[in-house]
């Protein structure tokens, strides 16, 4: 089996070393879910009702917790991300709603740390905006969709 | 149904005011769940093969998202909190690692989402370090478990 | 004339000494200026031409930005600030936004640079948001309008 | 009229995709004024008096502003930006500061914001250093001076 | 032998729970030393040769990173700290600076480490402001010299 | 006698410009030493008596304070390391802890001052790690002790 790379042969962990790759063009997708009461959701998708722009809100915290990644996540390389967008859709039948972040970056590695940071930040700022009326709701199906650039090529997932 | 307080009567975001609120000691228990292929639960469960302390270096990530809260969740009021701690259980049945965190203060707001960020960060601290041999690794579960201390009194989940 | 606390006797800074002082309830308010040219306002005023919400990611900034006042101003206490509001008024006659901000606390020690740095971080950002059709954009007229609490009392700004 | 490229064609906030512009040299200047009591600009000007040092702790922040750009404003580009310096005048017949900044980068994004924040947290951190002795401080006409680098070309301020 | 607080009885890294501890007044004292070569030790103390203020920037910097210790420091609680000083003494006898910090608190925990973060966060900036003319500085003698308040009472320090 | 390169012909600071200097590969070794008592070492040294992995903790904050290392101190360019190594060795007779770090960039200017924060912020870490068994901790001797890259080419400390 292969190994996992922050660490070293000692088992001391590590930034790994990536001076010596190429830069590209490198882009990842994550996606995540937020499940909650029907009335909750009702009350993000009907700005009419609420009156307040919940996943405005969220967007604008994921796209900083992107670049606060290699400030939370402690292997992670600082990059000069060149993209982020965090989008949303709503689930009513499932009383969910589905995030979506998309990163690029040209550089030495790749960025999906950055996309499921982005969507974790929006996830939890969604909670946040609701929790005065919900206590139960729940964050989940935080994944990598996507990543593509670097020798590794195109990475696609499973997930549905 | 009750209004999200975050939000004032013209829909604008807005950070709670709590000035006049009674400090008091709080606590939050969140949890979250971390899914992934056998071979990978087996190299963080045992260091022996894989030398590498995957749990110790994320429980040093989720204790300081918990202090990082109020700078990634736009309407987190900064709080000092007093106590953190995040503890994992490995599932071996279910190829998983269960991440529970709890957060106490004595101040005027609750830390629930202290709790829920430590979880988060721990989480994602997880995904980076195995990431270089599992990249279908799946965040989920992330819920608060219990909450105590202020006006409102108890909350315990329905979640199992 | 009064004395410049923020040096001591030998003239070198220094956070000033606030341990001693009795923790009230405080509140300050800031006012800034963004002016701009007339299309500009428009395309902010009429969220059906642009369709993107300029105000309220500056809210949402101006916000965050009083949580990081003590990281920008090197003099600042770090304080557990327990309410912050940002809002603006548009001033189509004389093509600029107002930005007015409400910051409290329960503590040692004013605010006012906290109201202050919403103020300007939300100016900035409504500034960087429409900086693609307008690079003469000014921010102006930062200033304290108001402060309460603590041994000082009221203060009430001459400005209009 | 042109767009407003920090929002997508639903209108939803992002950070622009630079990902395929050409690193270049870019330079950016900014200024801004601040404007207080005779007396107050007497103290900052004359250290004999005062003793301390205003401008001195002025230009770190500004300097240290520069670089917590992205952390400040949501849709700003994580830049390496190469350069910065923060300069002053005393303008004892205006009774004012003049702050002008100047940061440069090779880089795929201009760096406005990031000089227009050094000159917004210069002032105010000379606001705080101030405010002991004048509540009654202006921080005004901070504004993009010069921008040259990149496809735009050379801009310069119409602003005297 | 008394333990290591910062672990639990599994040896899980955890902060330390202060949450039923009594707020009282505390202070901690911290110090440092930087060495280098004599004709550095004049670059900084005569202001005229270089007419660069190095310790002036090194006190703002100290101060600052006395603000940033909990996200630097793992275990370290979040704190509303109440004064920070940094001073100077130039030992041109032994060629090196020695550098002082005291931090002071109304609160449940003491304020050792943000005392010995402000010295060392100095004593880098001086380095770095020195390093163009001198690669052989060395940072030394960083210890705690005094801390009161607290349960535990006055502890004064051995060191010289 | 060279000159202090931060600062410009009028004596003021400024981060210096790199723009126009080559991107290469460079290299920084720096360390740092922690002397305590011998019983803290031992509790330290053999984690079946503490339990607690303090050089893991200490580790983790090391790396992230490379990182952190341009907001700290103040007149260093933000950079994009690509790589960062902390290491212990654990000297029983002298009774103290070695820290190596070791940080990579491929980019226009040297790393020395990460390699040196990231042993400063392990150190500190280890300290307070300790400090409830041991107030009498030193941290000393943190000096670079090897730097390549750039146009100065290879450097080797004379310190042992």
């Amino acid at each position: 089996m292969s190994e996992l790379t922050h660490f070293d042969s000692d088992g001391s962990a590590r930034m790994v070393d990536v001076t010596k790759k190429d830069a590209t063009e490198r882009v990842a997708v994550a996606k995540g879910v937020v499940t909650m009461k029907p009335e909750t959701l009702r009350l993000i998708g009907d700005k009419k009702i609420a009156k307040g722009d919940v996943l405005g809100v969220a967007r604008v915290a994921g796209i900083m917790g992107a670049k606060n990644t290699p400030f939370l996540i402690p292997m992670c390389h600082p990059l000069n991300i060149t993209s982020v967008s965090v989008n949303f859709k709503i689930d009513e039948e499932n009383s969910k709603v589905e995030i979506e972040s998309r990163v690029k970056i040209f550089g030495k590695t790749g960025v999906e740390m950055e996309a499921l940071t982005a969507v974790s930040t929006a996830a939890l700022t969604i909670y946040d905006m609701c929790k005065s009326v919900d206590k139960e709701i729940v964050i989940g199906d935080i994944c990598l969709l996507e990543k593509s650039g670097g020798k590794s090529g195109l990475f696609k997932s499973k997930h549905p």
